[in-house]
């Protein structure tokens, strides 16, 4: 058996980023704490803590870190009365941005755990899954990673829209490569490539975008009522401002869907699974087929 | 001078991530770009990208990165007509994420650039600062970054929060060290101590807080509606579920002010000037003095 004493000082070095911040949280001495990491690190041969700061976790001590995690959501599913001091299980995931601003968050209620949220682009949610960094994930990509299996649940339709003005002031002669290209557009990060995917569609062209960046959902929504660009929000985001005439559709009929499937390693698929039956109904309800 | 056209393929690479999706943009052949940034390499005689994939700036190809948004906001700010191929001026700031999604976003509107937003803590706004990773940053540290200047914004007010029949299931014996520690709590990430802070305030007693960890401003608050954990939520977010009876604040009368500053590095100060005086105004409008 594994030394678990040390491997939950491990995992708190890891989420708070230093060795004095995990012994406070364990109510123990940095140096107890560093004990059981250097213990640790000469039984396995490996180091699992780069120092820092911050400490981070090496690939090694990431694994380490998240098998602690899956034993302590298995333990859960067997209500183990056993370990009353054990620390509440925490489950790791990948969701992207979009998703946990309109119809994911309801089903984190099916499971009582502690979710430590990531958020990233579905299209590189799987590197996350492939690195063990977390134990499910919402990608748009159907291939499981190794380990894992995927379930379809629907698609997430993407209006591209701005404000009328912004409309009236940059498409007024109608959606060309030379009209976008000199429209501001706004994009969440490097990795979004929605605003180009669409723009490339509706246009049949290669096209240079410029826009600004903006990480995170509302906020990108508000910046496009605010004038600053057009970009792509998701239809439920959208379709209010658009009854109430703030927001208008670039090119109404031209909507871009996005595939989500929920990727759950086996090795928690069982203890997790009521939350894997809320994520299917909440994207049964809100996704489209 | 420097070789503009260099500059402006390594800002590409480090914005895209690769050399190829920097081309694309340009319009180059990748061969063209990387002949350029070989050529910058060898004129400084540094290493300015990694190679990666994905390519980063090193920390010399980050501050020429800088230095390029700077003398293009510059340029935007003489309002030169000699260069109408010239890219858009970006400029690239730090801002933490209940600013974003509250009072900071129609300041934007001022200024007629491309913004790069980062999303960071106002506690750790200044590291990108002082690394000179962005131009400007909502900061809660007074002391400003060398070549910065900081001016003072108000107060965010934080009132601690969960929904009623959280707040009955938990503290209906009283905000104690012990209902504290078996609450479950809502942080943003590992760096938000706020949660922390106001609860070892609250109680005069060290903790050990457990929590689900929602990196994103208003999922945070939608966490705390469903009944997950309780959290610190800005006022202005607040107020409107705590009227409709969906939150109640944990200890009313004991809400917690985290002070803010807009640090500028000097080297544009003049060209932003617009975007500082509308983040005043929209501060004094809406943080406590």
């Amino acid at each position: 058996m594994h030394d678990y004493a040390a491997l939950e000082a491990l995992a708190e070095i890891i989420r708070r980023g230093s060795f004095e911040a995990a012994a406070a949280q364990l109510s123990l001495t940095p140096s107890a704490v560093s004990q059981r990491i250097k213990g640790l690190e000469e039984r396995l041969g490996a180091v699992l803590i780069h120092r820092g700061p911050p400490a981070t976790g090496t690939e090694t001590g990431l694994r380490l870190m998240q098998h602690l995690d899956q034993v302590r959501l298995l333990e859960q599913s067997l209500e183990t009365a056993i370990r009353p001091k054990a620390g509440p299980a925490v489950l790791k995931i990948a969701v992207n941005a979009d998703s946990l601003a309109t119809w994911f968050m309801p089903a984190m209620t099916a499971l009582p755990v502690l979710f430590d949220l990531v958020i990233d682009d579905q299209d590189h949610a799987r590197d996350w899954l492939r690195q063990g960094q977390v134990s499910a994930a919402i990608t748009s990509n159907p291939n499981p990673v190794a380990g894992c299996d995927a379930r379809a649940l629907g698609h997430m339709r993407y209006l591209a829209t701005a404000t009328p003005e912004f409309h009236a002031r940059h498409f007024a002669q109608g959606l060309t490569a030379q009209s976008l290209a000199a429209a501001p557009t706004i994009i969440f990060n490097t990795k979004d490539a929605l605003q180009m995917r669409w723009a490339e569609r509706a246009t049949g062209a290669k096209l240079r975008l410029s826009g600004h960046r903006i990480p995170a959902s509302e906020p990108f929504a508000h910046a496009i009522e605010l004038g600053l660009g057009w970009g792509m929000i998701p239809e439920s985001m959208a379709l209010p401002a658009i009854t109430a005439g703030r927001l208008v559709t670039l090119a109404p009929g031209q909507p871009f869907d996005v595939p989500l499937y929920w990727q759950v390693s086996r090795d928690i698929a069982a203890a997790i699974a009521p939350l894997t039956q809320a994520i299917c109904k909440r994207a049964a309800e809100d996704l489209r087929p």
